[in-house]
């Protein structure tokens, strides 16, 4: 059954190249639409309010991610979420560094308030701080969680079920809970932690699952259990960080 | 005749190092930063109004790309554009998704409006969106085209007309026309539709060559078969879609 | 000695993770990333005001890159370098095109004249516009240098006298200065002048190892070092520009 989704949705995803409009940071922008390309799916960058509700009526998923907010990227993004919720769209939220700043919390809280977005996809420290509302800085340096995912499994189910959505913790294991269902999920290889917007990449790949695919869970399953397959076979073949960023979404395209 | 201008123009670029001030979006800046660098141009991106008159001036050509456009980047792409006609510098348009918003639409034809470019690069649906002035959602999937070159001929004919500008509609072939004279160019490779910005590197490399050339037909078509070739040796080399990428840059680099 | 300092400040970084607050470029950023990770840094980017004292509280180490300034960047880094003055953090300025406009001329010397930098790294061109405080445009082109590191040896220690920080000019030959010692450095690989962004890497690795060393001008001979010897290595395994910025990050991630 596990792996039946996972071809499903990456069927689907090559065979209707759904749209998959993307708020994110600039660090994340050009890996996260290579890797959407490589499996199939057409990404669009934008955070302009201007143009946003257009382009969310033409989307069939949009992604939502924080990692380098500001005040008129935030404006765009909640009318990305608003115009989500009035289209019936789903829409993913990475909320990258919740924990480290007032700001990210403030911003990733008001969001989630408006509209249950399809998926929450975060590290284990930034999981802790949107369930418990409260910056901790014991958890994480900058973007990186100190945390493991393991220890954030009651967070994810109590955000999962105060939202009503599905909440997936990266790392060396991916937890993935909707409150109800919960699975861990291995697989992957340490060289992700070691390039950037590796979870950036994972959270858009999230959003194109959830765009061919009305349960989320299922959703979040395949998309980890693609990130941890191309990440795996990508580490045999690289000599360092930058030529495994480049096998991974090479799998990627390949897969 | 056809490689002569290529390869007078790639000697030029290699020999002068011209400018290339880019105003462009978020996702294209480093792979065209890299790619102008590749072919012996001298790139720069900037989006600052405050000193865009002085960047213009020191500049041999200006790349306008409006793939992220925002409120800000707008005014700065006005300025540019029209100091670019007070200094008499060419300047390129590349119309990303110009048919996808009414946003964007508005922009491109206040730019064009302005002072004619020396060329406009964008695929066959950013191109009929242009000529016609319309938004047509069933044209393109968000930046994608969802037509061919060849469907745009008669678009960019009239968008050639209208303007006084040379149009390159990139697609499996690319067709060049300045209203009168028109050509038709294949090769490259499937997977530069898998990797991103290859269109906005493509526009940049025209920009590249209008800054060492007075005659901008023959500027779009050294362009495109730089393009090409750089394309089609890279898929021999490649992997994957990233291998891809890093092997065309790398062809640049050394044609 | 030479090597001692450079392995005992790699050890650092590695054994600690120390966070870097990057304000930087749109084209630096993702590669900036990759090269503090690559080093066993932990980078954070961001330019968002409202939440930079927070970030420059948990900050190690904070860089500065003027190389796509703008109002509201220019806004955040005053707060970041003000942040840094009253937290006692290091702070490090890459003046990218520091000559070639009157906006990043002035906005370089705002925040040089708010709080010393531990260190300033620019080519020779950047390095001679600051110390004499005036536009020179046969100096540059664009942000490239015209004239090598070696003729700017007199505004480099002019500067380091006048600021008490370091200055490294970046060239064929780094030249450091604190305004007592100097050293020129020789090394690298010509390819590094045909990759966008090596500069502004080489910065952000400054900042990483004057973040684990109170002596500055060490600090930069140490990243001097380092990334020359990663440059040498990857030009020995590069078949162009792009595969060699592949490796160079390759190699930093394994030394």
């Amino acid at each position: 059954m596990r792996y039946s989704a996972l071809i499903a949705g990456l069927g689907k995803i090559r065979g209707t190249s759904p749209l998959i409009v993307n708020l994110t940071n600039y660090v994340a922008m050009t890996p996260s639409a290579n890797a959407l390309l490589a499996i199939g799916a057409s990404p669009l960058m934008s955070s302009c309010v201007q143009e946003m509700d257009e382009l969310v009526h033409a989307a069939s998923a949009v992604l939502v991610n924080i990692g380098c907010i500001e005040e008129r990227q935030l404006e765009a993004m909640t009318v990305a979420v608003r115009s989500a919720a009035s289209e019936g769209k789903p829409w993913v939220l990475d909320p990258v560094g919740a924990g480290i700043s007032g700001y990210r919390l403030d911003s990733s809280k008001l969001l989630l308030g408006m509209n249950p977005p399809a998926a929450v996809r975060g590290n284990a420290a930034e999981i802790c701080a949107l369930a418990s509302g409260r910056l901790d800085s014991s958890h994480s340096r900058g973007v990186d969680s100190l945390i493991g995912s393991g220890e954030a499994q009651d967070c994810a189910l109590s955000l999962a079920r105060q939202y009503g959505t599905v909440v997936c913790v990266g790392g060396a294991e991916d937890f993935i809970t909707d409150g109800t269902r919960s699975v861990a999920l291995s697989g992957g290889s340490v060289l992700m932690t070691r390039v950037t917007a590796m979870g950036c990449i994972s959270s858009a790949i999230v959003a194109a699952f959830c765009a061919v695919s009305d349960d989320f869970f299922d959703a979040c399953c395949s998309a980890s259990r693609l990130v941890s397959a191309a990440a795996g076979e990508a580490s045999l073949k690289s000599d360092g960080t930058a030529s495994f960023a480049i096998a991974f979404i090479d799998e990627l395209s390949r897969l």
